[in-house]
């Protein structure tokens, strides 16, 4: 195993501790259990968003903490869900009263721990809400997921959200944002490599030398399909029409119920894009893949989405959620309306994400 | 090769394409030569910077061109030098009459190609400087190269003499700045991997599976010495005290003396770094290291930089100036006085820096 690193028991703590000095003006980090927040909270009469799931895919999501995005963030170990006394001790700090949101990524681990969390907070009589992202159309009920998992969308949905309770949206209007989010919101994403998880010291899964997995999961999880390599623009437009024409997809997710007093399916369809609608292109490395590639990726992503009508308004572009040191790519669509406009090109100022301030 | 691209005679070109369409609010592309440039050049009264190199040093330098950094960058081939007609037309597209500076950095293809440019540039009338970078300590004659390296420094004096250009500084006190910083910054990089430049299809040299080496170039040029992979503290260690203690760096670079109308050459020290001096500590990913593991590195670094007196007072981290997939990292620190620190913090908008707007 060739990595930069000391111990891989030590691997999560220190890479945290090199995060706190190196962005102490945005950050501070909690040990034990751990979390990062913003050196601001609470912010007076802003609902605190909260989000977390396993490291190792940095920068999500401690690198999306500070003005403009999240209150707080949880890591795991490396993709090892977060526990829910990290959440609650997080929760505890940000809390102005005001609510807090937390932001789920559609793994069975986080679900139940922030579940779990929610209702320990709300104990203490604070107001939570979860929800949950879900849009990974590659496959459904995968490893360590119960439906779709959640990917590229949580990035979106964070800054999004972000923007949206600086602007004192309140909590239930900020849930409905995030869930809007999550509906207009589909990825998928393809292994060129596997990666090595520290404490495991081996590949993750094995991959041919010639060989791809379409519709990899972040921790590594099967996708559609082994396939022989191909062409940039090929890869491309199988993870693009995969995005684009898949049909309506409905599920039942479980959000919080704060009339009821408990935990309750919502229905939520996700409706497929057509033609005409204005898009956010994200095209995502999986931490190995250089940026010329990405770019090789989006040329050919803006191209099909010329051809299919859809009119790309925004773009991001980078490593933001990532899998170790994993080659390979994803691409998220999200459908636009004014409002998201306005809140993604709201300022943001986060170790990973910043502009406009 | 597993690599997102079509053909590998199309690499450079498709990746700007993408670039393009992707950033087209900032940026605008020439193919044939090829070149990116503002979309708002000639900017008035302005003093135009460009840069360039090989590619597969993504986001360097094309990620860099925009308001607060660059006017033009020019890239060659994959670790190939531009040409001086993609510099000769870069620089007619950018100038605004106010002069021009070339960032260069230290390969003799640069270096050459950069001067020949400046001559036909000069021969048409107009004002051109140019300024080259080397301050990779860890080597002296490397394959392509005369004297050091120029890596890390490079983005940093992209950044600063950009701001100051903006700020109306004028052609001499730019190109004096752009020595200043030269002067006061210093790298060292490490490989854990090699890269696979896509048009030889294979790895650019080969590595052992546990070694590593100290001292890499980003075009793969041998470092210091191969060893057996260290801890992420030992080789932090390595590269920081190298980069510390190095002893004073005389040295002659030749630049246009304007009054000469000649090449001259100008003796350069670079000054060891001493404790109570502030300085900007930047931890680069060679493209296929992910972020967590810079953190690690930035831990010891801050600790380091600690016990020597050095106050880390800026900071940057992640994938800057990389050799496509390579895994590794470079430490680059300069050191910073009131007008670089002014200058740093000053608004940017380009594809991969920006901040303040």
């Amino acid at each position: 195993m060739k990595k930069l690193i000391n111990h891989p028991d030590d691997f999560v703590r220190e890479s945290l501790e090199g995060m706190a000095v190196a962005h102490s003006d945005l950050i501070k980090v909690h040990f034990e259990p751990n979390f990062i927040y913003r050196t601001d909270v609470p912010v007076p009469n802003k609902v605190a968003l909260i989000s977390g799931g396993g490291s190792g895919h940095e920068p999500l999501h401690g690198g999306f903490v500070g003005m403009g995005m999240l209150d707080a963030a949880c890591p795991g170990e490396i993709f090892t869900s977060p526990t829910p006394d990290q959440m609650l001790e997080a929760a505890k700090v940000v809390s102005s009263g005001a609510g807090i949101l937390n932001i789920v990524k559609n793994y069975s681990g986080d679900v139940m721990n922030f579940e779990l969390a929610a209702e320990l907070a709300l104990s203490e009589g604070m107001r939570v809400l979860n929800i949950l992202i879900d849009d990974d159309v590659a496959v459904q009920d995968s490893l360590y997921t119960q439906g779709r998992r959640g990917v590229g969308t949580t990035v979106l949905a964070e800054k999004i959200c972000g923007a949206a309770a600086e602007r004192g949206y309140e909590l239930k209007q900020l849930a409905h944002l995030c869930r809007q989010v999550n509906i207009n919101g589909r990825s998928m994403g393809i292994a060129l490599t596997s990666c090595t998880p520290p404490a495991k010291g081996s590949l993750m899964f094995e991959l041919g030398e010639k060989e791809i997995e379409m519709g990899i999961g972040i921790h590594g999880e099967p996708g559609r399909k082994r396939m022989p390599l191909r062409s940039a623009d090929e890869i491309t437009e199988m993870l693009a029409l995969s995005i684009i024409e898949d049909a309506a997809y409905t599920r039942t997710l479980r959000e919080w119920d704060e009339e009821k007093e408990e935990w309750v399916e919502i229905e939520i369809i996700d409706l497929p894009f057509k033609k005409g609608d204005r898009v956010l292109a994200f095209v995502n490395s999986m931490g190995g893949t250089p940026l010329s590639e990405l770019y090789i990726i989006y040329r050919k992503l803006a191209q099909i989405c010329e051809q299919k009508g859809l009119q790309i308004v925004r773009s991001l572009i980078g490593p933001y959620i990532t899998s170790l040191e994993m080659q390979g790519c994803s691409i998220t669509l999200l459908k636009l309306n004014d409002e998201l406009i306005k809140l993604w090109d709201a300022p943001v100022k986060t170790p990973a994400l910043r502009w406009g301030i």
